[in-house]
């Protein structure tokens, strides 16, 4: 493929290194209902990357050719009421990248400089490419205190399981992961999580109280887009305590909003990542070694091979999935 | 009646001058499910009031005999977590004034001294008796910042009515109000709303974004326990915004949380009062006059014709209804 | 003077309608140590202004030729750290209009994009060159929590005066303005100052310790820049109450320390306006009239007798000069 | 020693197991200006210790005969409006166990129901004792958002070494200490400092600064009680910043301000422990084995050699030193 000639000014030109596999993808791949009325094709998707930069547009400061960067989904138009109070990643005329725009699957990708994130030089290109999700985790973790917190994870899928590995870097515990699918409380384990609870084949509510001596817990990350998840959570969760929400459902979801309001309970609906305070936390959490990526990448495969990536990805029996470009 | 004899040494015993009727106290004189399943007869109701400190527990430090108090309906256990760390209002052990014990419609009244609230000489005796729903409006306006923010307010009942008043008081505007009943809307009017929505005879939604020029509304206050109402507050906020919960629910409430998610609001679920922060803010607001509960107490009637008091809330066509004792 | 014809693709040409004067401008017409040491000759000041847009650079895109506009005065790099995580206002590569940058003393004035304010037709155009240094004063009131809270203003310059009406307006009462020159004490009353404390004349603690019933403040705001107002601050204020600091020092300031740690409170760097969280804030209180600018401005005078203004603010007989140009 | 007989209805009689020695009580070891005016003789001293409840108060609940406990050292009155806003640790009316009443240096001790922490029996009971100034550590680094954030500890006494370790366990880093003490920075190296800085022989803004890049420290943890320290942290702390203030000073400080304004830093003074959420939090990372007392506790000493325990805090050259009783 050769290079592309067209750039704007504000843009960079990236030669993509390796390109990891969001749940966004599986539903283009599969092209589902909200993929046929959102996508125009043709269009690239993907949109979790690392790669150099080898051109850039004229008005382009952030970075020089050579580096080696990443880039935030979210492209905000820069002038609206939310772009101009800190809350870029909730823009009220955001482009998604890979979804709205031609994203990164593929060798050469053009990207905004208002979303570049300039990677450490140390910091290993498969791992570079994963700090996106990472970023849903941190943020979602972040939203509320969870240091000397026990904290319950509903869903354990890539995020969940990164969620695991980053409340316990910032001092949360016990962390309990509540999950229906074998590999991927095996995976939760494997990064960390205290207990365990398969809703499927036990009574989770007792077991939650069980652990936290009839308490509740603290903390509740909603990351499984799954009403009863969503409810045991409720149902779990201190007076006083958190819940935040990553998780997207199907449909409306019938909640015990009575049990939060006389628990006082606070709920926080989390998207994206904030721009940048987000990617600074997780760089840091990254370059000092808190986060281990590498027990949540279960696949790097030679992009020509990226079937089998989304096949894996079908079957859940993986956790992030990265392609080598 | 004779003053009681009995006190615990951690209690004061209080000549009730004023007491206003509560939700909670129709639900009781209604004797309705939940009414029977938590009363156990025979109980004096009633936790709104005010009056005169004319004995003293040997414990108690607080007040004097002579004081002119009201209180905090909600009695911690002091000892729990939540009393411990500053959560008194969502005790573990709590009990309820005029619910598990003892209210004050009556003209003796033992109150624990942990709940005591000494009023300023200076506030009106009927208006005290209204500081504790005042209490829920203050508390439910100030969970999240409300200065120079647009505010809707689902339910006009008297707490809501209140909730303009001290939404105003707090720098908010506009200040829009959503509520079926006339009377209600009248009410919210008089007491300060800049902007009236009856979604029973109109489209609510682009009314709102009609006022908020497209934007939505910063803050919702959800005081209706009506999932319609709830769902236009989910659908009205602005991205970022936030939505604080006192209405009460006859069940599970069918929400879009999606929409809560993707625009990164916040709920929050309020009970009670922040004891005692909440009171020395509504104190502080009381006697400065930026709130004036004659605009909300729309009947003071004497005792002996309570029965009157009670009817008319059940009618629905009155503010704040205070009984003279 | 002719329409200049340079113009930058993110810049916006302004026909300047009035023109307001800070304390800077004051600094660099007096050409203190600070103006020969930061100021470049040949400059324009000025960076308090409402006016007209006459010309738009080809990449603007958030104002139209003919709209009514103002600005913020710190021009930020749009990539640093700072700038990145919602706080433009503390850019690491700050540049200030009228400083380091022609400023809007003039018929026409050339603004970069990314500080533009556009402001509602209906606001008077003399009001809104005001609303710069309104924002300092609505900045630093809302740093902590002060609805139904009791406030010590330390100095009542345009900006302290401010601060008066907006504490007000958001429901912090009572107001106590420190102050040691009568023409500000004055203007404090007339904005809605609760009490006032010449510490030149009185004993300004035990004054303040009367009116709080020998609390102390909930917070203190220091717009000063005198170390004795800094410590009666500290010496007033609360447990756990704050202490926002906007007045600049003319050198060290000595402090007792160890009162803010016993009394665990938090103190606040306050500079310029959150970039644009203040200015939507003030927007909307100026918008809805809860502040009103016309008690606060004293002097509105014809550009041609500039001197004459700048004569009043050396003198400190004023409030807030308004130059028309 | 008998067993002391009196007993107020709200205090338990403990048995005393550890002992640890608090700076306060070598400054009344030394029986310095501080200690004479505040100390009325014969007291007892001491404040930081685990116990086991042999007797109980008539109207105490929280704990029973046998229970393994330590205590809170701010002594509450629970009525003022401190104590009532959750604020029992800056309570108007304090009493500090072991200086305005008889202390824990003994083999039985008085304390009231209101300051007893329930240890679990499965923590250490030499490291229950170290509880109290580990609080101190907690609530210091949880005044601020540490996570993902580099921090300049500016003091390694037992809490600043303390502070290294909970910054560590909740995410921090790089934890940077600066210190003049070789004992002491080596202790705070075998903590997990992962930078030393000795302001004594270097220059120790430079080197922060390179550590940092150039940006400065995101938190300041001021330990010292030294000017040039907290000038030393003002300076580097990076805009937007925050300092959290421990250290008790000599004198007055004088601080560059105008630096803590132009960066808009927060500063925190913080004093004692909040009750009881620092409490919980601290047992959680104690629980769960975040944080390791050990590696603090330089000495456990048998308490008839105490005077050696007080010696080693003289030199400095110690970490906590523990008295087992």
């Amino acid at each position: 493929m050769d290079i592309p000639e067209e750039l704007r000014e504000d843009e960079v030109l990236i030669k993509v290194k390796y390109a990891s596999i969001c749940g966004t993808d599986l539903h283009i791949y599969q092209w589902n209902e909200w993929a046929q009325n959102r996508i125009k094709t043709p269009q690239i998707g993907g949109h979790e990357f690392s790669g150099e930069v080898i051109k850039v547009g004229k008005n382009v400061k952030l970075v020089e050719v050579g580096d080696f960067v990443s880039a935030e989904t979210h492209i905000p138009c820069t002038r609206c009421k939310m772009c101009r109070t800190g809350n870029m990643h909730i823009c009220l005329n955001m482009e998604i990248l890979g979804v709205d725009r031609d994203g990164i699957f593929a060798e050469y990708a053009r990207v905004p400089e208002v979303v570049l994130w300039k990677n450490d030089p140390s910091l290993p290109q498969h791992m570079a490419s994963v700090q996106e999700p990472l970023g849903n985790a941190v943020y979602t973790v972040t939203s509320g205190d969870v240091s000397g917190k026990s904290v319950l994870i509903t869903g354990a899928g890539p995020i969940g399981v990164m969620a695991v590995q980053v409340a316990k870097a910032l001092g949360a515990g016990p962390i309990i992961v509540s999950e229906v699918k074998d590999f991927r409380l095996d995976l939760a384990k494997k990064n960390g999580a205290d207990y365990l609870v398969n809703p499927a084949v036990e009574d989770a509510y007792s077991k939650i109280m069980d652990i936290t001596q009839h308490e509740g817990v603290d903390a509740v990350l909603e990351m499984s887009g799954n009403e009863s998840a969503f409810n045991l959570g409720m149902k779990s969760v201190i007076p006083g305590g958190h819940i935040s929400i990553l998780g997207l459902f199907d449909k409306n979801v019938s909640l015990d909003i009575n049990a939060g309001v006389f628990k006082n309970i606070t709920m926080y609906g989390i998207t994206g990542r904030k721009m940048f305070e987000t990617w600074y936390k997780l760089s840091s959490l990254l370059n000092t070694k808190k986060i281990d990526l590498d027990k949540i990448i279960t696949d790097v495969i030679p992009f020509e091979n990226w079937q089998e990536g989304f096949d894996k990805m079908e079957e859940g029996k993986c956790g992030k999935v990265v392609l080598e470009i």
